[in-house]
């Protein structure tokens, strides 16, 4: 297996695109390649994630966008796999790269959601759910996360307060964040005083809808002799599964697809939690930030949430924890998420993340859902 | 590289699935799971192909078709290349295996637009397309095949009796696939009675809507110590790309993608187009099987269709093409079609295709369109 890395990142600002999907992927799409220093010629397999390109009536995303990059004959897949979709993208170029299949692969991860209402887009959002056992029965992510906090909260005696620092943390984090999708501060009482969503998921426990773009480029150490940025090397990339339907789990605290994905991956690295310096992880709902961190193992079952309340994993704190502002203020478009998480590591590892640098960044971690857990992708990446 | 097999294969009969994606995917790939006479715990990665699954409100396929599996645990992807889905899925898993990445993997092409109408289905299949360019102005897929139609017919004078050779051919074959969409022979009359659909194409000209499920186990060799089947070894898994856009082609003569890919193939298998002894091209129309068997290169430009009309692609012929039926009768249930035709190659090597056997089953190819040529995967597979 071939020494693979991470050698350009783009992303645009997550919000709402005025552009189509295609036009926002392309362009970041070439942003990331030059990033790199490379041509496009230098492409080899394009992998394109993406959920709901069907809302703009175009599948088949990526001869469009290897044809506005100049590279028409290269070969290319989108790949879908919810939420966690551009992860799963990164894991398949990852493979290609590593095995020796091509020297330099490009992963881009593009939604756009924004043109359709609320209520459609949370429709579309729980396609990732059981339809026929969830979503038809009106159980979209809001219900279902909620769930998960309700049986979290009842085990720990957690406090709101607790998650509302979480949202706090992460939207500090985004207000220094210039791609974020919200780039304002809150206060713990906006937290307290903003409405139910689902009990007991307020407003600001949940991650916005956004439209958005992010791309990476990936490439074989050996092809790259004279890297133009600090690379990320890829020191693990593992993906796992779960059963998607909460009422077929044997129990609701945790995610098995993070834990399992969590476990190979610190094999794989050959490190363990106490040796990550930061970390990006799939905050949909503050809840899932708790979960995520508990099952990675960064902290014991039932204290993470306390740990955000007292300033651990604050950007300035012990484990920085999402100084992008994870989903919750950079935003969530959806099949652009992983991809854009590894943007974060990429800029705050290239020094490219003013005003929200982390002290360390030899090791860092991106953790990407999909769903409630269906798939959870782990990637952990070092330095040279 | 690892030397990778298909070491099982199952299909289901095309035409109008009255169960569920999901149902049909998780039964088609338990058959070709025990049909390789393994257990589903042997799958270390399933790689789902499907393009219209948000019809059915249902994204994150792999999740549940896993967990139907009883393997909850295993990493899932869905990947899309329009009608090339399951062939790009299939090169996935065959980068995995032949990378050392996994021993076996999964690849399941599914697709259900049966329960839409057919206005309904002509738009979600035109997604493949260029949707602002092509599909927004009207052009949908037989429309901008008659654009290929007629240029080539142009140039090389060709009369209707050749392309209804095709397709009397193709639906002889399908009448003897207990698994095809359409089970009856048409003469050359009732095809040039039939109703022009986009001139000069006429409604036996175009494969039709399908709904269907097609599954193969993707094996390493050192992985599968006493095959219980007769496996195909993969000698050449490529995947190529060019422009989306008929307009944006310097000449329509032709698919680039299929003649790049095509070429690749040939050399990583190190045979040429006089060493395979039957294929499965992707007839959407019948001039797709005239194109790809000269941009293949196994006739030169301008002659498929009169050797069609000559009988040396029948069953029986010189070089037997499309012996399942083709897309034009076995059917086309879009994201399933690559991988099915990989079934076909597996029954014939394997003796289970009575009535329709070819004479010879040393060497085999596997041709799958994406849209208009925007993408195409070239399978070549041979025997142990």
């Amino acid at each position: 297996m071939r020494e693979t890395w991470i050698v350009g990142a783009a992303s645009n600002r997550y919000g709402t695109l005025v552009e189509s999907a295609r036009e926002a992927a392309t362009r970041v799409a070439l942003e990331a390649i030059q990033d790199a220093g490379l041509e496009p010629k230098a492409i080899g397999h394009t992998f394109v994630a993406n959920c709901f390109g069907l809302t703009e009536h175009q599948g088949h995303l990526g001869p469009l966008l290897n044809n506005g990059l100049g590279i028409p004959d290269v070969p290319s897949v989108t790949v879908e796999s919810a939420c966690s979709s551009s992860s799963a993208a990164l894991h398949e170029a990852f493979v290609h790269v590593a095995g020796g299949f091509t020297d330099a692969a490009l992963v881009v991860g593009v939604e756009r959601l924004g043109h359709l209402d609320t209520m459609a887009a949370t429709g579309y959002f729980a396609y990732g759910a059981d339809y026929p056992f969830e979503t038809r029965h009106g159980a979209t992510f809001p219900g279902l996360y909620a769930m998960l906090a309700s049986a979290y909260s009842a085990r720990y005696r957690t406090t709101p307060e607790m998650f509302g620092a979480i949202a706090v943390k992460n939207h500090a984090n985004g207000a220094r964040n210039p791609n974020a999708h919200f780039q304002k501060e809150i206060t713990l009482r906006s937290y307290l005083d903003s409405p139910i969503v689902a009990s007991p998921l307020r407003l600001y426990d949940c991650c916005p809808f956004s439209d958005g773009a992010a791309a990476l480029v990936v490439a074989a150490r050996e092809a790259m002799a004279h890297p133009v940025t600090e690379p990320l090397v890829v020191r693990a990339s593992v993906r796992a599964g779960a059963v998607t339907a909460l009422h077929d789990r044997q129990d609701l605290i945790g995610l098995p697809s993070t834990r399992l994905a969590g476990e190979r991956a610190f094999r794989q690295a050959k490190v363990d939690p106490g040796g990550v310096d930061f970390l990006e992880v799939h905050d949909c709902f503050t809840i899932a930030e708790v979960l995520a961190l508990e099952d990675l193992g960064f902290f014991p079952r039932g204290a993470a949430a306390r740990e955000a309340l007292e300033g651990t994993t604050a950007r300035d704190g012990r484990l920085p924890v999402n100084p992008s502002g994870g989903l919750k203020a950079k935003g969530h478009p959806v099949a652009a998420t992983g991809a854009g998480q590894v943007v974060e590591i990429f800029e705050q590892v290239n020094g490219r993340a003013p005003g929200r640098a982390v002290p360390r960044t030899e090791t860092a971690l991106a953790h990407n859902v999909g769903a409630t857990g269906g798939s959870c992708s782990v990637h952990i990446f070092g330095r040279r």
